[in-house]
């Protein structure tokens, strides 16, 4: 018996972990002080109203025999995927039925697409970046290489001819970083690929957020892009399903490599190895997509984007760099007086009682740069980002 | 970029797509017939009024702020992994909570496991058996052997110490044979696999259908097991969730090979790749364990155990060898007069309208055999039994 022994080369993530020692530590110590989340990246509002009741009654079709589904496609009922591909229709982009796979959301299938390809690939993630891009590809011995985002490229790393790669990640808006790729960016991109016969994986989980419409919300939006991408995306942040676990792969038919079609592959591996989402859960899911659903989730998600201006608002009153806040979720700020990010992280907390993540946990690019998030509710965010001004001025002068 | 070719391996797998053509091309030359499907191995009874409730409480709750739930434990709520527990406690098994994951399904688990073990391991799979348990292997490059499983061993293979492997499925009730291991048999393998130092993989989907309680329905109701054996059970049969997805994995933590515990290695699967079964399924599968939950459940399983009761009887009344359907929802009958399986499943559908699963479509010792299953509803099992009665009766003169 020999184990997969590239398990040990991971290093281990405490980052979570010991955000929140820390947090509990300064609590105790602290009982009066109010203590505000812009830490983790979940969702606080709940489930609008269409998708409950969906859900609801999806519930009650299973408890009568004439409603009652069994094993589903797989791939997906073609209720919603027939939504999924009138959604991206909306976008300009048009996808076959079986191009699209309904799964139990975008990190399942980020770490289970790497199936299809052969350990012997170079792996360029950019850094900063979502820890599990880089911990799913150790799992299974692949070569690592980093693309650097910095603030001079503004968190948007560009291809670089000179560096070989076979599989690229890519996640637009990003996290943790907020940054939006133009057009002309991802062009950039998927001709890289094609020179270099890599496959991109392009993970579109904050789509939704993108609110200026020059920017792209699909890379399929981008000429050729079928040739060389496969793209996830999620209900996670557009529809608050982060416990409800429902999420899309589209894998296009374009997609060949070495003669094979990685749709088929894909289809091969996911009849195989998963079952399919609860029919409860895609009638939810299909539900976002009606005329009443997508009213709600906007409005959900425009909540979420006044939380976001209003820390923006703060940083540009005390002229402080940061990148997203505006097509995102996330706020990508700069520690100031180059503070190390660890170490802002104690000073905000103890200060301010405010909670973060420090950026030099999502690579080594990330040092010197803190993520705060626009999940919490309105009162809590207008709250934090006063205490965060107050600080903030303290320290800078200002 | 170099693609996983092992997929390239994978025999195209039509077993149930020629099944479902070929019924089809039958309905369409026989529009008055009724078919009677005993064939797929999906359950037709609704879900139980307890959990339909406990659904749309859950459902109702992700509506509202305060009882909204968003990301939860990867490996599971503790709520459900102590009932699960506590089922284990009913069955002399004592495990520790976090020995428990629970996951969207058996058969992602079955395949996700793999992740675990590196592609140089020897896996030792039944024949006839299961698919996805080869098609896994396939997938990884693994070198797969088989153990035979007969009319002479009662379709339950036992270990030779002169195969070596590394990776051992058992699936107990069986699918497709129905035939369940004694205590003593799978103490053998335990034994089997500590001396080759092997990881056996116990699926134990079927274990509810278990009804002599001489019979094990978990491996770790054998000494020694927890240090040998990884064992995956799913609501699917117990309780119908075919369509509402929910299992779960034991992995116990004196399972250590090359000095490596493998709870930490599956824990840290299952946190880098899932994340975790929607809360709503979570409550769901809770209400399983109540005591009304158990009741109901109960009631549909002796349902079904009723149906292969009616088929089993119709075989003995004809004196045709089966294995199974007593404490299984499959029959595994031989055919009738040497007949090979196909052969048999063309007859059976085109003179008594029956569609059963030919049991070459398992592995080559499933030729001359064929699998019934218990899932449909009273009504059609007994016109079934009829058709067969009189069918089996004229073929062999009785």
């Amino acid at each position: 018996m020999k184990i997969n022994r590239h398990y040990l080369d991971l290093e281990k993530s405490y980052l979570f972990t010991d955000i929140n020692h820390k947090v509990a530590a300064y609590q105790a110590s602290h009982p009066g002080q109010s203590i505000i989340r812009l830490g983790i990246g979940d969702v606080t509002l709940p489930l609008c109203p269409a998708v409950v009741s969906a859900l609801e009654k999806a519930s009650a079709e299973m408890g009568v025999k004439e409603t009652f589904r069994g094993y589903g496609p797989e791939q997906g009922y073609d209720f919603l995927r027939e939504a999924i591909a009138r959604y991206y229709e909306k976008k300009g982009v048009t996808l076959q039925m079986d191009e699209i796979f309904v799964s139990d959301g975008a990190k399942s299938d980020v770490g289970n697409i790497l199936d299809l390809f052969d350990k012997d690939n170079t792996v360029l993630v950019p850094d900063p970046v979502y820890p599990v891009y880089v911990d799913t590809n150790v799992m299974a011995g692949r070569k690592v290489v980093y693309a650097n985002a910095t603030a001079e490229n503004g968190f948007l790393p560009m291809p670089d001819d000179s560096v070989d790669a076979d599989i690229i990640y890519i996640c637009s808006p990003n996290n943790p970083t907020g940054a939006v790729y133009t057009h002309d960016q991802l062009k950039a991109w998927v001709d890289y690929a094609k020179k270099k016969d890599a496959v991109i994986l392009f993970d579109a989980a904050y789509e939704c957020f993108v609110a200026d419409s020059s920017l792209p919300r699909s890379i399929y939006e981008v000429e050729g892009a079928k040739e060389v991408a496969i793209e996830f995306c999620s209900f996670s942040k557009t529809a608050g399903f982060t416990g409800t676990r429902c999420g899309y792969t589209v894998v296009p038919k374009a997609l060949v490599r070495e003669g094979a079609e990685l749709n088929g592959f894909w289809l091969r591996r996911q009849t195989t190895k998963f079952n399919g989402v609860p029919y409860i859960v895609q009638r939810g899911a299909e539900a976002v997509f009606t005329e009443e659903g997508q009213a709600q989730t906007r409005a959900n998600i425009d909540y979420y984007r006044q939380n976001a201006k209003v820390l923006a608002d703060t940083l540009d009153s005390l002229g402080i760099r940061y990148t997203g806040g505006k097509n995102s979720p996330y706020i990508w700020m700069e520690c100031p007086n180059g503070m190390k990010s660890w170490d802002f992280f104690d000073l905000l907390l103890e200060k301010a009682g405010v909670v973060g993540t420090p950026g030099a946990g999502f690579g080594k690019n990330g040092e010197g740069f803190f993520r705060l998030t626009a999940f919490n509710d309105h009162e809590n965010t207008a709250e934090a980002a006063e205490r965060l001004k107050k600080l903030l001025g303290e320290l800078l002068n200002r």
